[in-house]
């Protein structure tokens, strides 16, 4: 099982319903594009790379179920359509990237024949997530060379084969060395206030049989300075040109006290999640949740915070570029000064 | 109600029950040693000086309870007792502060009447309490000075009058600053893994009318970066001799990102926190408390870590002296290099 599967027979999507886990592995069956834009917006399906792909699903399921007999109707439905996934989760860059391609596929149709494009859409989405997974393997090989035997590296949120349609970035990384024989011991950030690293990279983990301990958010600085770390290795929402990273609340300061105690500080993403468009960190929208995230929370049952509690809940923050020490991607590592390199794979990718 | 008080009539102690808050406002009744040691290691009483302060009283009261008859094997009760409450917390340098305060006082009796030995030890203790509470004004008041109008300040862990006797440490010098007339609204760390901001902090900020919001402990460095911070406040569980600082677990990250964004980080902790015989962070014990205070939590009603997930939890680290602005302590404000100005504190201070 991926984590989201197109089946255009159905037309469904099937979906793990990441809020179930690891209590639960449930299996979402998507009809419709009101369902897709739901699981997105209520975090069924996260994780930058897996958020894109469910959405290019969504484009050919919406593509597949509407009842329109035009072909040019039926392109301004899937813009209508595309248009209102872009809205679902303003950070994460993938989700736009995923949707540009198959506007710009859909736009250059030549056909009157909506069979016959309904089925040329079904093939390129599903390409697309074909790539995703190789490009994760490929991702995972170039970055599991930096993972030394007997290493301990520190984890933030989950980056795995959830995070993606499968194998995953930063977590394929230390999934390709265990893998290849490599002793790996994985301490792993909670990542609050959605717990992502202890709900679904442990559970990740375990599957994988991988050793780890869950640590919290704020316990990483006092490992790093043990001197015991080897690597920190995170995955990424965006990035600009210049190399500044949009990720999971609380990276920014991982990648601080990595670079306090001198351990390499690596960002695992696709080219899909780097975004030349944007110049800098500060260009990035942040997307701020509920407080009720950061208040729905219990410790052996009881209720914790007191009736009435506002909180602020900021989804993500921005690592800037020269804590990075490199980008592990499908095209290679990228290393600074990041405006050269991430100009370089831009150009090189034919995307 | 202080956060802890002694009856030597009854003799007991009462303590607020700290596990209960916010949901209970539970008062414990102690009535020996065993119970008073068990409310320390169980953390019903938390808090550097709050600690140091129950363990004064524990020794009175083990001292009133004890049925010797000899002064002699009473002062070697109360030296027994005070190696056993040693041994309860390890970091915070408030507890073997009060206990060598009373076994200087007890070694120094030169009277065979245990009852007036009882009575000059009772009066002892209460003393050490009252002074507490009057140190905490001190300092709130040296450091509300530091504290602007329209102030933003992040606090982390909980140093109000839950953490001490009465009133409270860094908790205190926002108290102070709001009771002065000041607007101040608070950025409430939650303080992962036993969330004594959530659960404390907030409750105590309710009660004295000051604004907050709480946030996840990864998500300190996002607002950093936005500039509205004006400062950092923290306390101190022991304060080595060259100024670092061991504080609760994920105050170094926070101190880190202060100073990534040049806002001031201020510890406030009275002398008694500071241990001139320990030279640096380095030579302090960390106590590493159990792993089900991260794996025992829920997020609205379920499980959240797999079943049989392993965790580390240190619940201490090391914030070294470059990262810290300012002392705020009775005697003033402490400034680098601190292996000077913490000697002249320690050499003025005649205790």
């Amino acid at each position: 099982m991926q984590t989201v599967e197109y089946d255009p027979e159905g037309p469904l999507i099937h979906m793990i319903d990441q809020r179930q886990l690891p209590g639960n592995l449930e299996i979402l069956a998507l009809r419709d594009l009101e369902q897709v834009i739901h699981a997105i917006r209520e975090m069924a399906v996260r994780g930058a790379p897996a958020i894109g792909i469910s959405a290019a699903f969504g484009l050919a399921l919406s593509g597949r179920v509407s009842t329109i007999s035009t072909i040019q109707a039926w392109k301004i439905a899937i813009e209508e359509a595309a248009a209102r996934l872009l809205k679902t989760r303003p950070t994460a860059i993938n989700l736009r990237w995923a949707v540009d391609q198959v506007l710009s596929f859909v736009d250059s149709f030549n056909t009157d024949d909506i069979e016959f494009a309904r089925s040329q859409l079904d093939t390129l989405v599903q390409t697309m997530a074909d790539n995703d997974v190789e490009n994760n393997r490929r991702m995972a090989r170039v970055g599991s060379e930096l993972i030394s035997d007997k290493a301990t590296v520190i984890h933030h949120c989950n980056t795995g084969a959830l995070a993606a349609v499968d194998y995953g970035t930063a977590l394929g990384v230390i999934r390709y060395a265990h893998e290849a024989g490599k002793q790996v011991h994985v301490l792993v950030d909670e990542t609050r206030p959605r717990l992502q690293g202890s709900r679904l990279t442990a559970w990740e983990l375990d599957r994988y049989g991988i050793s780890y301990d869950i640590i919290t958010d704020g316990a990483a600085g006092y490992f790093l300075q043990t001197g015991e770390i080897s690597a920190v290795l995170v995955g990424a929402d965006r990035v600009a040109a210049n190399g500044d990273v949009a990720n999971k609340i609380g990276t920014y300061m991982l990648a601080l006290a990595a670079q306090a105690s001198s351990v390499p500080f690596y960002c695992v993403a696709p080219r899909s999640t780097f975004d030349m468009q944007t110049a800098a960190g500060m260009d990035i929208p942040i997307e701020e949740r509920s407080p009720d995230e950061v208040l729905s929370i219990q410790l052996n049952g009881a209720e914790v915070v007191p009736n009435g509690a506002s909180a602020r809940n900021p989804a993500f923050d921005i690592t800037p570029f020269f804590l990075v020490t490199a980008f592990i991607t499908e095209h290679g590592l990228l290393y600074p000064p990041y405006l050269d390199s991430l100009q370089a794979m831009h150009e090189k990718s034919d995307i």
